[in-house]
């Protein structure tokens, strides 16, 4: 019997067939594939015997390269002692447009990384194959070679095996990450770094049911990753100041901006700013002082662009002159009160509370869709990508 | 007797003499002098009776080219009606560093204006001589010839007498703006348009002891206005829809962004927006969940170069994919009201209002003293500038 290859994605189901998209066959076990230990060996020949039970010829063929599976471990990166940083396995779990921003952020900034991505849905390989590329950074140093080091895991077992980060985007519930996590803990090396990209949930909640909490931490992304530079890293008072400081080390050498939020506290940083600036716009919008585009094109046209070089402190330690900050509120103090109490007093008048058939919500949201429709994200982005070079252009800094 | 002519800022006191910042000796009148009218030649008479009386030589030569004293109607722009911003005579009333930009702004952006600035300050000429140059940004079309199209007035009456623009960044106290709005009107024609760069007064208080309220409008500058793009023009309710038009016109025809705030507001709007984030951002700091550095560091990865390029409505628009803003709030409102609740309570908590001594206020001035110190503008400045061309560059605007 002429023995045949098939790569692609799978899935195990609980009898432990496959569940298979399958993409390529192969009348040669592809170089990676030799490689493998014996774990891998075992479910390339259940592969094997699912591709026995398919027909002969022909099966389609995708266009798009091949992404291997299952995962394995890379020879040159199996110390698990060390710089894992130096070419980690990370492993992500869950592949909506988070996970599929970061797996294009590792790949592409990371050269020596490997990804593994892990996700229950069915299409995962077909999905993969044709939304990751339009996350891939055109001229981005590894945008033609970053197929070849991401894998798709069949289970969560398989993609956190040999990972040094394990990186979660699942749905934004309690019960489902706490589950997770102590999955995850049963087949992760003890040492890999486990983060949650959740925007609400703090990690303290998350590790209940561990084990080991040191490990775990948020790294909340201002989205999409792939473009914009924040991470937000909060840890629990259990995660250690070393792992902490791996977590940052290893998006700093990435050209990110990690920044470690000291307490956990709800929306975090980012989000409770860009909240209290959204509902001063809500109120102003819902008062008819100005509609929703002109409250945009006041923003990019002023704070927007002066907070992508200066925040809003070092801004108004510049407008005190040289009595910096505080002279800047003993001179206009006044008026920022003054504005202060006119917004809690508007905001309290127009009910802006979120709720549906709130009077102030239905007119906002009717106003940006009938504004904006379907935003380009593309476009956007990719100006995005210009004010992020010019504003770090004369730092000196490749961010 | 040999007639010698001074060129030179100059202040006519209350009797009539002139308390003079002389600058120059001419032994011929320049050119422009020959074409002014019968007014202008009695002020010249003013200097040159005064010139007689100084010693006839050495006097101080400045290095930097003249600026041409007393302001004249230029030939070309003579017309009352029509378009006025053909070649707009210009009034600027008060020459701090919003005058001198906006100075700046008008002199290089619109390369057939004329600008005259008054301001009762004895040291007027070196004053402007010595600043005003900084704010001339580098490469900026008219930088060679902006001098040309600059005047100094020695009195209120000369500086809008022949004026289509008249704006003024005096104190920020009713009083005085009511005064001098009034004293305006008395001199200037009855078509020109009149600004007020105030961050708080509204026009309507302003205009309490006018005649014609039809002209007057805030023109709110976010600083400094000839880097900045906004400028929220803020009409009251006796404002002509004819003259905020004119006033849209203009400063559209300088490519820059005119938002009109459609009512008076406390704040404006820009102001509103950023001191709420700026509230949060304060209340953040208190309870050390960052610091004032990591807090602007946060915001300058993240809502700054986004909101360069779309507002908050247009962000979270397309946040919420195809379901738009809606959507947003349906899938994450319990998130963000949850962070609206948290703020509300800690803002609560830490009595994070404007006030000297309060231990929240020293500790952000503290940090923010120790952190950046004298702020270096001109650098913040030359990165915003790019910033902006980044931002503008693929929607093909020229702002």
């Amino acid at each position: 019997m002429r023995l045949r290859y098939i790569l692609g994605h799978c899935q195990l189901d609980s009898n432990g067939s496959v569940n298979a998209g399958i993409v390529e066959w192969r009348s040669e076990l592809p170089h990676q594939l030799s490689a493998i230990g014996a774990q891998e060996r075992m479910l390339t020949s259940t592969f094997l015997r699912c591709a026995r039970q398919l027909p002969a010829s022909p099966l389609p063929r995708l266009t798009t390269p091949t992404l291997s599976l299952p995962q394995h471990r890379l020879k040159s990166s199996s110390s698990s002692n060390g710089e894992k940083e130096k070419k980690p396995k990370i492993a992500l779990l869950g592949s909506g447009t988070i996970g599929l921003s970061f797996a294009a952020l590792h790949l592409t900034a990371n050269p020596t990384c490997t990804v593994t991505i892990h996700d229950t849905r069915p299409d995962l390989y077909d999905y993969i194959s044709s939304h990751l590329p339009s996350y891939i950074l055109p001229g981005s140093a590894c945008s033609a070679t970053y197929k070849d080091r991401l894998t798709l895991a069949p289970t969560l077992a398989k993609a956190v095996e040999y990972a040094d980060i394990v990186q979660e985007q699942g749905p934004e519930n309690v019960k489902f990450k706490r589950t997770l996590w102590a999955e995850v803990e049963k087949h992760a090396r003890s040492d890999a770094l486990l983060w949650s990209s959740t925007s609400g949930i703090p990690a303290s909640e998350q590790a209940a049911g561990m084990k080991d909490k040191k490990r775990l931490m948020v790294v909340h992304p201002y989205n999409p990753p792939h473009i914009m530079p924040l991470l937000e890293i909060v840890p629990s008072k259990e995660t250690s100041q070393k792992n902490i400081n791996r977590t940052v080390h290893y998006w700093r050498s990435l050209g990110r901006t990690p920044v470690v939020i000291k307490k956990e506290c709800t929306g975090f940083v980012a989000n409770r700013l860009a909240f209290a600036l959204f509902r001063e716009a809500c109120s102003l919008v819902e008062q008819d002082v100005v509609s929703v585009k002109e409250l945009d094109d006041i923003v990019t046209s002023s704070m927007g662009p002066r907070w992508s070089v200066a925040g809003p402190f070092k801004s108004y330690q510049a407008g005190g002159g040289e009595q910096g900050l505080e002279g800047f509120l003993s001179k206009i103090g006044g008026t920022v009160q003054g504005c202060w109490d006119a917004s809690e007093r508007d905001v309290k008048k127009g009910g802006i509370s979120v709720g549906e058939g709130k009077e102030w919500q239905e007119k906002v949201c009717k106003q940006a869709q009938e504004e904006y429709g379907n935003v380009d994200t593309s476009e956007r982005d990719a100006r995005t990508r210009k004010v992020l070079q010019a504003a770090a252009a004369e730092k000196g800094e490749g961010k």
